[in-house]
This record gives structure tokens, C-alpha cells and sequence, in this order.
């Protein structure tokens, strides 16, 4: 915009690239920015620059970590028969929230023919060898309820139980529960949501 | 949280710094900065950082600038007989978008005495010297129609009006109008904004 001093604008602009950050959330957060004294502006610049730093991926369950194998995958603590597959690292920060205390899986996202993106592009056969190597009674498929999220969890349940070296295994394969979110309002739920809710039901 | 990379924690928690930004997307922000190129983010980082890179405050006008005075004050195509009051800089940049032509007057705040802010703390005084410098021939206070916005336009033009220095100047003291958002559904609208909306009904 006209008359806008370049450092306030290329702010904006790169305050706009974020999601769910328009024009207007942009140019708030910028001018807030000039409000800050010099070593909160600082702070904020670095976290971002130093983001990646001593960061790597964890070459068991494919999280963000500092360690391989990371400090989930190393506690002495958790489960070592249970694991948990989700599409991005940012679920399991989600399910961490929870009681969960077994393993992880991070897929690398979901199935989705749009995208270009087909089974070969996530680390499913990871998964499997994982199955294979033993010491696992349950594989809870967490990936989104979206229409991918069910695809990709359908595939690799497929996966599992046709796999000849898992037969003798006896892996249970489960799937989260999809029902009406905790404090949500009956009448404001989705038809599909009430038919899943009504079909995931359980004895009281 | 336990198990998460210093480096994703340092960012979530600058990030939940911002206003609006609560802690969930503050770690979207943080993870969908992890799925982008380096260059990508040490853009967003030094733009942060750079901020404040040769910005001033106009001394005439006391909005962020390059320039003093800045680009506003010095246009030669601006009205120069009219001066719009408003709170911050970022009220400039959402008038910039309308067709107003005139100088700006950036205040620095509202009369707030909740928050200890007395007429003093504004750049009141400036304004009621420019006035006297002459050529102006209205004011348009543009404070927020809220409580201390109401207040603080309230009492500017008292200042004006009492001033026996400014009698003679016949300056227009204006308000801009409260009313219906355009788009907006009266049905929706509370009492207060249909009650300004009705004061300010012009002839059609």
C-alpha cells in the first residue's frame, strides 16, 4: 500500500503467508510487532530462524525430535505393545495431551489421488516392518475423520491383514472413535457424525 | 510439554505471545513453519527482526514513517485544510483504503483512566497547535465508537471549542458517523448502533 514504510509492509507480507492469517490479521500483528521493545521483536525473529536448529527427524517413528531415537520412542515408561498412527507430528503433540501412553507412527500425511499422494509416499511399509519385527498387540489407526483420514486408515488395516508374516501375529487393529465431540450440542451435529456416533455406540 | 524439541516449544510460546493467538495456533503456526524451505523462514524471521529498520515517528503527524515528515504529510496531492484524528497508526492504514484525501493526526491512545491514561499521555496539545498554526478548516475525529473513544473525541472537541486562540478559525469539529456496517443485518445489530444509526439518519 501506498505510503506504508517497506519494513511494515514486507511484515504484513509475510505475516500473510501463514494460514489462517488474512490481510487485516497481517497488518494487526505487524503493528503490534512495532509496539514491542527491541528484545521481544528479537526473540520472536530468532524462535522463528532457529526453529529447525538440532532438530531431526526421528528414524523410528518419524517425529520431530532432537534424538534418534527420539526421548517417546526411548521412555522406559510407555507402552511397547501399543502404537498409535497418525498423518502429521502436530497429532501426536494432540494425543500426547491425552492419557495415550504407548508408541507413534507418523504416516507423512494422508491418500490423496487430488494431491498426487499414494501409499508409496507414506511411510507405511515402515509401519509394517515395525508389525513384523514383533513385541506389538495393537495398532490404533488415528488418522483424521476426514474422507482421506478414513481411506488411508481403511488401506493400511487392508494392508495388515493381508499380510502372510502378520497372520500368526494377532495384531488387534483398531480405529479412534468418530462421534459427537465432548460438549457439543445434538442438534448442531452433522448427519454423518450422528450415524457414526450412533454406530460407535456402547453399553452404558 | 514434555517430549517436544526446545526449538518447537521456544516458537509455540512466542508465538502464543501475539494477540489472538492462543496456544493451538500457536503450534499450527509452529509446525506449518517446519514444513517450509529455509529461506522461507529466515524471511518471515528477519522481517520480524527488521522491523523497526529506518522507521521513525512523523513530528508532524506521529504516525510510523521513513521520512520526517513523512510521505502523508508532505503528499501535494492531500487536502491540506482537512486533519482526521484517529488512536494508532494501523487506524491510518484502514482510512488509507477509503477516499479520504486530508492530513492525519495520530493521537497515541484514548482517555482511559482504568489504565492511567489522562489527555496528557495524548498528543492533544500538538493538535490544538497545529490548529492555531491556521489552514485548517475541519477536523474529523475518528476515534473508535466505543466508550473511551466516545470520551476522548468528546473531549477534543471540547479543547477546540473553549480554545480563545481557535474562535476566530472557524474550524468544523466532525465525528464520523456510528451507524449500520454496510452488509450487516439490522436484526442483528444491538440497540445502541440502531440508536446512532437513527440520530444520524440523513434525508434521502
Amino acid at each position: 500500500m501506498k505510503y506504508l514504510p517497506e519494513s511494515i509492509q514486507n511484515l504484513i507480507d509475510e505475516f500473510s503467508k501463514l494460514p489462517g492469517v488474512g490481510p487485516k490479521t497481517a497488518s494487526r500483528l505487524a503493528f503490534y510487532m512495532l509496539t514491542k521493545a527491541d528484545s521481544d521483536i528479537n526473540q520472536l525473529g530468532q524462535s522463528i530462524i532457529n526453529i529447525k536448529k538440532n532438530l531431526i527427524i526421528c528414524e523410528n517413528c518419524f517425529n520431530y525430535a532432537t534424538n534418534n531415537p527420539c526421548e517417546i520412542c526411548m521412555d522406559p515408561k510407555r507402552e511397547k505393545d501399543k502404537i498409535m498412527v497418525v498423518e502429521e507430528p502436530l497429532d501426536v503433540l494432540a494425543m500426547l495431551r491425552t492419557n495415550y501412553a504407548g508408541l507413534f507412527h507418523v504416516l507423512g500425511g494422508v491418500i490423496s489421488p487430488i494431491d498426487g499422494i499414494g501409499p508409496d509416499q507414506l511411510r507405511i511399509k515402515q509401519l509394517l516392518a515395525k508389525l513384523k519385527k514383533g513385541g506389538l498387540s495393537e495398532v490404533i489407526l488415528s488418522t483424521d475423520p476426514s474422507l482421506e483420514g478414513e481411506a488411508t486408515a481403511m488401506y493400511i488395516a487392508k494392508q495388515i491383514e493381508k499380510d502372510d508374516d502378520l497372520v500368526g501375529k494377532k495384531i488387534l487393529v483398531t480405529r479412534i472413535a468418530r462421534g459427537l465431540p465432548v460438549g457439543s450440542d445434538l442438534e448442531y451435529a452433522d448427519e454423518i457424525t450422528l450415524e457414526r456416533a450412533l454406530e460407535g455406540r456402547s453399553k452404558y
